[in-house]
């Protein structure tokens, strides 16, 4: 008897990522290719992903994850990273062109997917994805499902307010959680340390200019010892812990699993999130602290994803 | 054939208030007592809810609601309303004194369940039930499922900090969203303004002292056409607001029931509410706001939802 294969593929603003996973959550084969950019480039995007679904085939399921507000139907409704998109139908275009029925979905909601059959969050029934690239998403297991939410926007966390009198957001507000706990967020409070005459180090790395301090000069000089930036590292994690903390009282997860570019960096953060989320908690000898955990797909994780999305679409 | 009859006894800081439901949602009978209070309070509180669900038999179910953190096996961890409640297991008491199991559960995660089940979450998939009190408290359903979290504290969002320089929570912590979006929080932003010289209306109900003033005098003021308690409610409608879409960006609810003491005033507020939240989410065009509804069952929601929990409770 032949083991089930599935195709997944993650649109990213750069580059398609597909796999081939077989049901018991291994990958057998990956492949990728550029995401078309500039006028015109949806047809070719739809073209891209039947090209390297054929290319990984034979398969039993194809699935796909994409970037933005998407629709419980598989309609992409607005993604920053891509151009032009509106109400563009992924699901719907993609399976015409296949000739079979294509699962669709947010690719935070699939790494969250990912981690939870196969990865960081197995077994748990309430899981909370918290994915920390240059802004925040997510995704959400509770009761012992993955959830969608009324039109499948659910986990978009970082756009919870935590200080409306803070810096100001694109998305048109201030204070949103992505300021200050993703990677951005991370860059910003160096720089603002930089202008402040702290972080010289950091400044060093960044070539004398405060406005070219990047997240990862941080961890560079944090790793190197520097006080400074150890100390914006210790605020970082303090801005991480506050939102993890609201999301506790919402919804007591068993864990939390913290994916995205910046788990590279979880050693340098995961004590001082610790440290900071007792702090932080109310009655936190009432309330233990869930379980955090880095995501263990890395990049693999929205494909992944992807392909397990037949698996809990109705 | 007989109709299922199930007890509900909801314990709050001065009355236990107990209904009969039967299996289609008709309160039948109702029933209250005192709530024991000082030393020795705890074992007279079993006894109370031991002969009110007699009085209230014969049943085939009972269930009780009580106000703080309930352990997923009935036990109340912390009670900030009752007299030196600490890792009181009452599930176990009530159901030692009663001879048969009894369901607990946390007041505000009943009440959910009874606007999920009979009132005005009917229906829905995805609901979160708000309660507007002294402080703020509520219930979740996700994915068609009851949520009651790892602990069973899910629901606690009236301690998520929307301003960690906000004024100071009972909790330990600033700027939790009860400071501002529930009664107290209404009294205070009055307070506020009233030391600010304006709500002179709401000052001269209050007899001159702004420490008197209630969020019921706001109500009252505003009423009457008092434009300044018109301008309080307008901002005390962006902080619920606020919360709501923090909430709605994590979890994507089709609708919010609001419940709690407030939501006598529900004509007064339910406008700045919708306006303020179509301001605050993030792309209100491709992001509707899900549908607000004040909560049907008032007084006896956490009753009916207690005797709800037999049907939730694994």
């Amino acid at each position: 008897m032949s083991v089930g294969r599935s195709v997944g593929i993650d649109v990213g603003g750069t580059k398609c990522l597909g796999v081939v996973l077989t049901d018991d959550g291994t990958v057998v084969t990956e492949d990728r290719r550029p995401t078309p950019r500039g006028p015109g480039s949806l047809p070719a995007l739809i073209e891209t992903l039947a090209e390297l679904a054929e290319s990984l085939g034979p398969y039993d399921h194809l699935g796909v994850g994409v970037p933005g507000l998407v629709t419980r139907s598989g309609v992409l409704r607005a993604a920053p990273n891509l151009d032009g998109v509106a109400e563009f139908d992924v699901a719907g275009l993609l399976g015409e062109r296949m000739g079979h029925p294509v699962q669709v979905d947010n690719d935070a909601t699939g790494a969250a997917l990912a981690e939870w059959r196969f990865g960081a969050g197995r077994g748990a029934t309430d899981m909370v994805l918290v994915t920390l690239g240059t802004g925040i998403g997510g995704g959400l297991v509770a009761g012992g499902q993955l959830q969608r939410g009324n039109h499948g926007f659910t986990g978009e966390y970082g756009h919870m307010v935590v200080d409306p009198d803070g810096p100001p957001c694109p998305c048109g507000r201030r204070g949103c959680w992505e300021r200050y706990a993703s990677g951005s967020g991370l860059a910003r409070l160096a720089r603002e340390a930089a202008v402040g005459r702290r972080v010289s180090r950091v400044l060093e790395i960044a070539g004398g200019d405060p406005e070219a301090v990047r997240g990862e000069m941080v961890q560079q000089a944090a790793r190197e010892g520097d006080a400074d930036s150890i100390a914006v590292i210790d605020d970082f994690g303090r801005w991480v812990a506050l939102g993890l903390v609201n999301l506790t009282n919402a919804l007591d997860p068993e864990m939390f699993v913290l994916g995205g570019g910046l788990a590279a960096g979880a050693d340098l953060y995961l004590d001082p999130i610790r440290t900071w989320f007792r702090e932080l908690i109310y009655q936190p000898e009432l309330r233990p602290m869930p379980r955090v955990a880095f995501a263990e797909w890395g990049e693999q994780a929205g494909a992944v994803g992807a392909a397990l999305l037949h698996t809990v679409h109705g």
